[in-house]
Parts: structure tokens; C-alpha cells; sequence
């Protein structure tokens, strides 16, 4: 073949291509659509929509669901495959994914939908949704501890406390605090939008557009995309926390960036572990250069140290095509023990409905106020054991069991460390209640909201949590001085000192 | 058109400059001088300085100043021009900006200018020279606070206290610590290397160079490139705080990075708080593959989410030539509240020079003690729904109204709560004032330098601007735990805690 | 030539090549080993583990020691070179670097050998194995401090007593704390993770691994790759720590990201710093277009801005090939200061093992607890000088003289500065254990475990470091309000205030 002029555009526009997109390589056994096929229902909706919000369309444009039918998808060998569906139904089946393929989806379920140009349209797109094409992925979903962040936090009367101590409007009066419960509209804005909002229509509202006046439904919790999201459909969560709307692209989902998005603060640091880890920076050095839209993603190939879905969620296969872990949206399948501590680190619950644990006093707690676990709603050590087997079958590929075995040993040093740091804080704190320096569980008074209290629950939460993350994550560094063991021992003593002035005082 | 060696050789080329600036295409309507025609003055300049610094020359080669003539430049259409002046000087019409373009322009104004081989040089380029070219862009910059960003803060009695107790030199003698007043060379390394310094001359000095012995000018406050910079010739403003010398580049403008300089600490983490929050995900995410030179910029296609500059500076068009929001460096143009509070978040004042403010109590802030707006020096609801109007014009490219009036409505909330809960604070220690256990106002002592006057000042420049930021910029995982509301409350049960213990010590 | 199919394909397997590894020009001078030669005993390795530790393998083969033999790498013009050898040893030099070259080199000397497969392997690679091809940077490195990292934290009775009150177990009692000595295995996950374990045989186990049962050693203090770890062949280091195994990429080893893993947390943020600092903000908005391959490297061609590396380790030099600064792996070589305080910043040691420094009261300290130099284990002010210089051929690249002065200048400022704020916290905890408020050195006790002596340590270790290194590395915005001087000057009025309510306790 000689280079012609067509031969050169040609390899310009693939290098265009590959420069905008980030990719080379499209995958050699990927079948893509020639042409989108556009529903005429999506093209009704683009007609005005390309005017009204143009960064959508755009967005929409650049991705998979715009260039790719169902019927297509079906046609890459099943590791290939990003749907799980058998047989796509009949009116999807050779459209690309577009706006009414998912905003009138289901439309009888939705107590959001409204009339819009004379389509049942809703606004807010639900698992219940996208599980019409990816239905394991939003089973798997329903299993994940994170489909049910709002309905653990609301409903865990403790929880709830310690969300009232965080968010609560304090007033100063007569040398006396008094907090007011959050304002409902604000905690989207504050824990609830990573755990999701309860997302209601409250009535309707008339709106000038381009096109003239129109109706809208007015909703609460909106806007909102946080993981344990109540929809307006009767589903938990948003797909798009992770696979951002309206691209969707996996690229992105794959990209520790959007896991940093909710676990990056002092209650659980993950992203800044992993950042100082040697994982970490293998991503940062070297990840620009890696295939992160591959499916299925390939050790070594595609990309050379874990990021955060490697080990938690993504499938990876090596050169040779064995499959070293499966494909999971119920993320704690890989994990043994929750390190995040309320009030201890504890192996993971059995239900990713927490609100039906109760430890032996009552509590809302998976552990005694004193760290020994409450069992029976904790997985047990075989559970424990083949979680443990299937994260470490990623570790193996590049570390040698040697080196597996010492770090996981290491881990549960600390993971007990962390604890019983955690519990010299809590018995300062019973000391506290029971001396009546400060009123907590013990004068049913919520147990979080004053001085001696909130240094408390930056140990468990803050300092201990840290801690263990990074021993997990091998992001030591973080660990130290910067919110980890430091911090839990000049805490304790800070506690101390406290509670001998107090002894002062009273 | 077939590809011999000659073609080969332009891929490789093309595609090497395309790699090293990050750029493919160079935009079709773009003028680009053929050989760039440095002038005889520069050539001189050029003859030592690339050898005296290499890195100058490199920087500046690389840059689109060494390539284009202001002639050349004005044949762009208007909305690519990135000059705004109807027709250069005759002196520089054909020569690319060059050393001696703007190291010895408007010589007579500069104080700093000096004889350095036959030319009158002036080491510190200003926006009085950048002027001559891009005179719009400067005058918008004047009416910018940041512009007053240096007298705005060594103007104010209030502001300077607070600096004083911040860089000031502390020593311990018979239980009591005495502060000296900050050194002011020193302070160029802290408040004043973001805010800018005041550039003098103060002699001259002879120095060894290559080429033997050679006069230059001993400046004070020196280095700096703080956005309120008091310069040599009466300007204020260093346009390299964003356009970093020796390139100009308007890809590092506009990134987030440039921003994040002097937007990262917990007085103003906005970079942090982009950095968790969806926008920020993406461009980390995907920003590699966007176009960052492009100008006019073109939401959906140069990028898919919006940085720091798009929303608070660029030029932002639609794919179909629509211009969704101006160019602007007077940034306050589309901020209808100044979320910093300085005690309280406001309506931003009308003139950039804050130092004329006073409120009723006579007291330099934009608030009473107590919250309320000292009104005639803010501007009105007009004015600021103007500027809300604005800034929403770039959020409903992507998003529904309805989500933009959610957004908004809490914003709203948030900064109630948080002025609320920084009058609490304020309210303790005005009680702490009353019972003298501190000095503050009330004993006309610096309000700031003691330990519970310090944690009231962390209340509202901390976690009170922090929880805000998180709010406007979505980055609310940034404002529950790390520095947002868990510590606006906890900061008041600590003050709480120690007003208590010093009505037992007293 | 025209560019027929071969052509073609053999332009995209460039351009592949150049996305996939971040570079196109592999380097005009660059010999490279047409098709390597992977030796027998390697092969054998490979047969295996190829399906065993597929990760490891693929990481391999994308390094350049994969694909080098030295004796193709000694055609390489010298300042080309990256192995410092005149001649290799006969049987390696015509085979790349596999799996046997480094793990059954030296077997005699390494205490971790053990039987595999018919081979003595070791699984700990230490600096004494890299050494046969890279003496001279070997060498260097045990100049470096770093190589010290263990011993030096170790060997120093009051360093130990600082890991001890961070890392020891608290038990509270009583109204008691107690605080055990650390778990050794936990300190692998603290500390020593950066500074390195002493890596010991404690026997051998068996494995089943997929060819059966097999004998392993049991290591303690593995894994690790800290930078002072004391290796089974009695080495110091460990080289995987910056040039990450099995890649050994020096564009790992350029990137801050690197340096970052150790040099984050708030004892020593020097990569904050720097991310806040213009330099910072160049390399992340331009450097993903740098050539971090390139040897020599090139300042103005490969990259625009410092990195770490630029100014601490690297060879670099000017298009014209002059040699701005030497290689050295003895990074303290350009350092005339130790900006980090323990407890006041002082001109660097002159010997990498700092444990044989005293100061006048017999503490292994290397200033007095007042601040004055332990002169006689420091470097004088002529090889301050020397350093200095070194240092300033980098910036002077880019800066003019008058600009480095000026920086300089303001540095020495904050240095004294910080020394006097840390002077004023430790006159305050000197106080404290003369009154008997707490129990330190004056009583033989831990000086850093209790609630007033922890806030003295945060004064120097976190505060005072990080405003030094903000100023040394001109990232100002980290040093205000961020850990900085507001921290400096609140932490000393909070002692205050705590020795003063001491006083009314006691």
C-alpha cells in the first residue's frame, strides 16, 4: 500500500483520535457501530437539546452508549462484554443508548415522570434504569454496603447523632451551647451527598424556556448522585457517582479520581494512602500511558500497578487470558474486615443492611462499646478467609507469596493496634460519663457533641481509620504523622490531660 | 499526494511538536507567522542571554510570543485574537515579543530601569507594558480585587493585626510571650508572596557576570509575582502570576494548577475542594486529552468540564459559535457573594480597593462584628443577581435548571449556616473580651494573637470558608470532615470548653 | 522513500511505542540492543514465572533492562550512559538484565540465599548486587544520609524515644496512661516503612506452590524498600525505593510523585510544597509532554521546569551540552543546610551516620536544646558555600542573579526565624519539666509523650520544617496557613495558655 493523500488523513485522524481520546487501540475483537443508529425518540430530544444543553450532548456524543446498540455489544465475546443481558429487548435492541432510551425508560415506575413535549419523561435516571442492559452489575449493586449508605446512616439512631453533632446549628447562650437539629435541605450538601439523599417530587413548577413556559417537577434531595441515593423509582444509589453522566465511560470509573471523590477526607482516607503508596505512584508516573477503556483489562498489558478498581471491583485477566479476579459491584466481596471503625475495626458485615445490628447492649454498633465483635451479624473466619483469597490473587501476580503473607500479617498487627489505641480512648471517655464531666450514652445524651466527645470520635474516625488504611493501601507515610499514629497517641494523651483538669475543676 | 521522506519527516515533526506542547491541532483559523522575525534589539539580547540563561530562552522559544507578530496576530478573526488592541505600535507591528519588547518598554516610567549594555532595562515586566498589547485585559484586572490584593491587606489596621500575629516573632520571658512586629523581607515569604509585594529600588549593585563586571539595580521586594504587586512604575499586578513567564502560556492559565498556587491553603482551599468534587474528577480524569490553547475555547469539544478559568474568566463558546460567557480578569464579574469570609461571607463589594469600607462600628470590615452587611459599600440584590446570571449561563450548558436553582438554594442555606456558626464564635469571644479574659477589641489589643483569639479566627478563615467553597464548588466531600463542618462545631465546644475552664481559673 | 505498507506499520508501531511509553525519540546516540539477549539461567526463571508472577514479568520486559546488555550500553558515549562501569563483568555482558542476573548475583554474600530450582537465589536485590554494573552511584549513595535512614533513627537514643511515644501501645489506667515499647513487626508499617528494616533470616517454611511443595526463608522485617533498610548481604538500601522494581524506570525515578511516597506527610511536605510552588504547577500543567528518559537530560528540550530531581540528583545539562550540575546519588551534596529540625534547621552533617554527634550536654543532637551548631559534626561555611553554588548553577538557568539572591536571602530569614519560634516553644517546655508540670529530659523521662511535649515536638517537626521548606522551595502558600508560620505562633500562645492553667492547677 502506498501513502496517499487518504492514506495520510487517515492516519491523522486516528492520531487525533487517539490524542482526544486517550486511546490508540481500540481493542481488535471490539465490534462498534458504523453508523449510530439514533431512536427517532432521541433525535426528537436532541433537536432542542443540542441548543438548551449543549455540554450534554457533547458528552453524550464522545461516549460508548451514543456510537454503540445493544444488538452490537451482543456480537464481542462475552469477556468483552460491558452488558449482561442475553438478548436485548426488542425496541433497544439496534439503537444507540441515547436521552429517551434512559429518561423514558420505565416511565410507569417513576413517580418523577412528568409530560414533556408529549413524552413521560424522568429526570432522575435510576439503577432500576440501567440494569435493563447491565441487570448483574446493578444485582451485584443492591449487595454493595454502598447502595445502602443513606438507609444506614438514617437509620441508625446513633449514626444519626453523630450526624446531628457534625452538621447541627449551635447557638451560644449564658455560657451554654444548644444545637439545633441540620437543616434537612443542607444535608445534601454535607454527608448526604456522598451517601446519597432521598430524592422526592414535591409538586410542580413552571419554568420559562427558550421554547416558552413548561412544567417541571419540583424535587427534594435534588440535585444529588451519591452512592445509596433513595430514587424517585423506589432503587438505591446513582450509577453515575461513578460512571459520570452522560459519557459513562469506564475510563473514568476506572480512574482512582472518582473513588477520591467521597473517600478522601479524614474519616476515610483511601485516595491519599493510595496516592503515597508505591502503587500510587506507579499510576502517577507511568498511568497516562495506560489502556484504561479496555475490556477485558489486561495485567501488565494495559496498565502495570493496581488503582483502586483493580482490586475492588474491576475484572483482570493476564496475557494468556486467565481471569485473576471477576468483574464485582458488591466491592466488599474482596474485602475480610472493615476497616472503617464504628467504633472498632471488625470483619465485614453479613447484610449490607446495617441497621439491624445490635451488640449485646443494644446498640446500634457491629462491635461492643470495648471492641469484641458482635458475631452474629459479622461474616465468620471462612468467609473472612476467602475474601481475603480472592483479593490476594491479584497481589500474587506481582508479589510473591512471601511478601503477601508479611503484609497481611503486618495489617492485622495494626488493624489490633488501631483497635486497642481506639479503646484506651473509649474507656477515657466511659471515665468521662461516669464522673459526669461529660453527658453521653450513659445520661442518654447524644454521645458526640461536646469537647471531650468529638476528641474521642477523631480517634476512632479520624486517626485509627487512617492508621489502617495505610497499613492496607502500603501508603505508610500517611500513617504516621499525618492524621495516623501520631495523632492517636497525642490524642489519648490530649484526652488525658483533659479529663485531669476536669478532675481540677469539679 | 504521495508520502516520500519529505512528508515522512513533517509527520514526525508534526506529530514531535504535537507531543512536546501537548497540542495537535494548531486551530485552522489561526494566523502563525511563517519565520518569526525577532527584532535587532532582541538578537542583541539573545547574543549573551542564551548562554546566560538558557532556561529564559528556552522557556521563551517554546512560547507563542517567539512566534507571532502583533501584524500577524491581528489577521485572526476577533473571537481568536488574544490581543486587544485595534492596531499595534508601529515598533513592534512585525516583530514577535521579543526580550527588549518588554524588558525596555516604557523605560522612562520605570524606576527600575537601568543602562545594561547600551539599553535602559528593566528587570520586573509589568501590566503597564503587557498593556500595550492586551489593554483590555488589564484594565478588567485593575477593577479586580486581586489587583489590590497587597494594599487591600497592608491598608487595612485589621488585616495588618491579624499578619502581625501570624509572622511575627515570638519570645517567652517570666510566663508571658511578647511578638515583635514580622520582618518585613520575610513577609514576601508568606502573606505577601500571593498577595504581592511593593518592588523598590534601593541602589544599585555590581556583580560579577561572565562578560565582567556589570551595574544592576538592588530591588526590594524581590523576587515576587503576587497578583497585587506594587511595581517599579506605579502599576499593580504581575500578569506572570498566571501567565508564567517566559512562555505565557494560556494552557497553564487556564489549568487548575496555576490557580491552586494561592487557592490551597485552609483559608481558601478551592483547589482542594475542586479536586473532590465531580468537575475536578473529570478533568483529572480526562483533562490530558483536551485542548487547553484553543481560543476561542469550545465547551464539548476543546473540554467537557469546567476548570477554575471557565467558569470564572475564559471565553466559553458553544460548537456553534455561541458565547456562553465573556473573557473577563475582573473575576468578581460573576461572584455575587464573597464566600471569604472576613468575619462572614457577603455580597462582594463594589469597588476592588476594600480598604475604604468601614461598618457602623467604624471598623474596616464589609460586616458588623455581628453579621449584618455593612450595605453601602456592597453590591445590591441587582447586581448580584446579574453576576448570579452570569455565572449560571456556564452550569446550564450541562445541567437542567432545575438543578441549578438546587444548587444554588443550598449554597444559599450553607452560608447562613456558616455565618451562623461564626457568630457563635464571634459571640464567645466577645464574652471573653467582656470578662477580660483575653484582649481583644474591647482593649483596643490585637484582636488575634492569643490562643482562644486564635480559635476563633480558625473558625471563620478555616471551616467557615471551607464548608462554603465545598458548597459552591460542589466538593462536598471536602467540607463534612476535612476542615468543614465537623470542625465548625467542634470549634465552638472548644471554645466553650475554654471560656468554662478559665471562669474556674479566674 | 515512499511509504508503503512496511512503512506504515512501522510508523504506527512507533507512534504506539511513544504513546504507550510517554516517549517518542528514543534518543538519535542511543544504542539499544536489536534483539535481546535473555540468558539461559533468566529463561529458565521465565518458564515459570511468566504464569507465577505474571505482573513481574511484563513489568520487566517493558524496562529497559529487559532490553540492554552492558555491553551494548557501554557503546553509548559516556555522558550518555546510565551504568558506570569500564567494563562489564564477562558473563553478563552480553545478556540483558533478568531475573538471575540480580537474584543469583553475589549468592555467597547473601544471608537470604536459599535453594531454588537448582539455583541460590535471594529474593532481597540490594545496592551490593546493583553495584556490579552502577558502583559509581552505589558508592554516592552511601554518602547519602538516606543510606543512614535505619541506623541513624535507631542508633539515637532520643529518636528512638520520639518512635516509642508515637508508636507504643497506650493503656489507660487509673487516670494513668502507660505507653509499651512498639510491636517490631508494626514498625515496618510505621517509620521504618520510609527508613527501612533490618531484613533477617528466621528460617525457612514450606510452600505449595503450582509445582508442588517448596522451601522458602522466612524474612523478618520483609517486605520492605526503605531507603536505609539493612540488607542480608549486609548492605545498606535499597534502590527499588526510587527506581521501582522490575521497570527500574528513571522516568519514575524524575517524577516527584517518587520522592513523594516518603516526603508528603507534615514532618517533611516537601512535595506539597512544591506542588503549590510555580515550579510545581509548570510541571504538572506542561511536564506530561517532558522527556523523563532522556540521559543526559536536557533543561529547555526535555523538560521547562525542576522536579525534584533537577535540583537534588540529576545530571543535567544545556542544548549546548554543558554540564549544569553532576549526577550524584549523595543527594546532600547541594544541601549547605538540614532544613529539617531536630529541633532547629543547621548546616548539614558531615558524616551520612549521624548517630556519633553530641552536643555539649552529651545529647545525640546536632545543636544545643537553645539552638547553637554541635559545630564540630557540621560542615563549615566554606563547604556551605561550595554546596550552595552548586545548587545555584540550576537556578540560575532560569533566574537572574539579582532573583536567587533575593530568594536566598529570604530563606536564611525563615530559617532563623523558625529556629526562634522553636527557641520560644522550647524555653516553654524547659519551663514546664523545671516546674515539674511535665516530666522530660530534666527527669530522665520520655521528653515527647505527654500532652505539652507533644505540642513542642509539633512546633519543630511539623511547623518549623514546613515553613522552611516552603520558603527553600518557594511554595509560600503551604507555609502561612497550611502547617506554617499561623501554626507556629498559635502552637506557642496554646503552650502558653496550657502552662498557665498548669499554674492555677498545680
Amino acid at each position: 500500500m502506498m501513502c496517499d493523500l487518504g492514506c495520510f488523513k487517515w492516519i491523522f485522524a486516528r492520531m487525533g483520535f487517539a490524542l482526544l481520546g486517550g486511546l490508540l487501540f481500540l481493542g481488535g475483537g471490539m465490534a462498534m457501530a458504523a453508523s449510530p443508529a439514533v431512536s427517532d425518540d432521541s433525535e426528537t430530544c436532541l433537536g432542542c437539546h443540542v441548543g438548551a444543553t449543549p455540554g450534554i450532548v457533547s458528552g453524550w456524543k464522545k461516549g460508548r452508549m451514543a456510537r454503540m446498540t445493544p444488538e452490537t455489544a451482543m456480537k464481542n465475546p462475552p469477556v468483552s462484554r460491558r452488558i449482561s443481558i442475553d438478548k436485548p429487548p426488542e425496541k433497544l435492541a439496534a439503537v444507540v443508548v441515547g436521552c429517551a432510551e434512559c429518561h423514558t425508560m420505565n416511565a410507569e415506575k417513576h413517580k418523577d415522570s412528568f409530560e414533556h413535549n408529549g413524552y413521560s419523561v424522568h429526570v432522575v435516571v435510576t439503577p432500576g434504569d440501567c440494569a435493563v442492559c447491565h441487570p448483574t452489575e446493578v444485582d451485584q449493586y443492591g449487595l454493595n454496603i454502598m447502595s445502602h449508605a443513606y438507609s444506614n446512616l438514617q437509620g441508625n439512631p446513633l449514626f444519626r447523632s453523630l450526624g446531628d453533632a457534625t452538621n447541627g446549628l449551635q447557638t451560644f447562650e449564658n455560657m451554654k451551647i444548644t444545637q439545633a437539629k441540620p437543616d434537612p435541605q443542607m444535608e445534601g450538601d454535607a454527608c448526604l451527598f456522598c451517601h446519597g439523599t432521598k430524592v422526592e417530587v414535591k409538586g410542580m413548577t413552571v419554568r420559562d424556556t427558550p421554547d416558552g413556559e413548561m412544567d417541571f417537577p419540583l424535587l427534594s434531595g435534588w440535585p444529588n448522585r451519591g452512592v445509596g441515593r433513595i430514587n424517585p423509582d423506589g432503587t438505591r444509589g446513582s450509577c453515575a457517582a461513578c460512571h459520570t453522566r452522560h459519557g459513562f465511560s469506564i475510563e473514568m470509573a476506572r480512574k482512582p479520581y472518582t473513588c477520591s471523590e467521597c473517600h478522601k477526607g479524614p474519616d476515610v482516607p483511601a485516595y491519599k494512602v493510595y496516592n503515597v503508596s508505591k502503587h500510587g505512584n506507579i499510576f502517577s508516573a507511568l498511568g497516562g500511558a495506560w489502556q484504561f477503556d479496555s475490556v477485558p483489562w489486561t495485567l501488565g498489558k494495559d496498565f502495570t500497578a493496581p488503582t483502586c478498581a483493580v482490586c475492588h471491583i474491576s475484572m483482570v485477566v493476564t496475557d494468556d487470558g486467565e481471569i485473576l479476579s471477576e468483574r464485582t459491584h458488591s466491592m466488599s466481596n474482596r474485602l475480610p474486615l472493615r476497616l472503617f471503625g464504628l467504633i472498632y475495626a471488625h470483619p465485614s458485615p453479613k447484610s449490607p443492611d446495617t441497621t439491624v445490628i445490635r451488640n449485646s447492649q443494644g446498640l446500634p454498633l457491629p462491635t461492643e462499646l470495648t471492641g469484641e465483635p458482635a458475631t452474629k451479624y459479622l461474616i465468620d473466619e471462612k468467609e473472612q478467609a476467602k475474601r481475603l483469597q480472592t483479593m490476594e490473587k491479584v497481589c500474587l501476580a506481582c508479589h510473591a507469596q512471601g511478601w503477601v503473607d508479611g503484609h497481611f500479617a503486618r495489617l492485622n498487627k495494626t488493624v489490633q493496634y488501631t483497635n486497642d489505641m481506639s479503646l484506651t480512648a473509649t474507656n477515657m471517655i466511659l471515665a468521662a460519663w461516669k464522673k459526669g464531666y461529660a453527658k453521653g450514652l450513659a445520661q442518654q445524651d447524644n454521645p458526640f457533641d461536646e469537647a471531650i466527645e468529638k476528641m474521642w470520635v477523631q480517634q476512632w474516625l479520624f486517626y485509627a481509620n487512617t492508621t489502617r488504611l495505610a497499613s492496607a493501601m502500603v501508603g505508610a507515610d500517611y500513617g504516621v504523622f499525618a492524621d495516623g499514629r501520631w495523632f492517636l497517641s497525642k490524642n489519648n494523651e490530649d484526652m488525658l490531660d483533659w479529663l485531669k483538669s476536669r478532675g481540677v475543676r469539679n
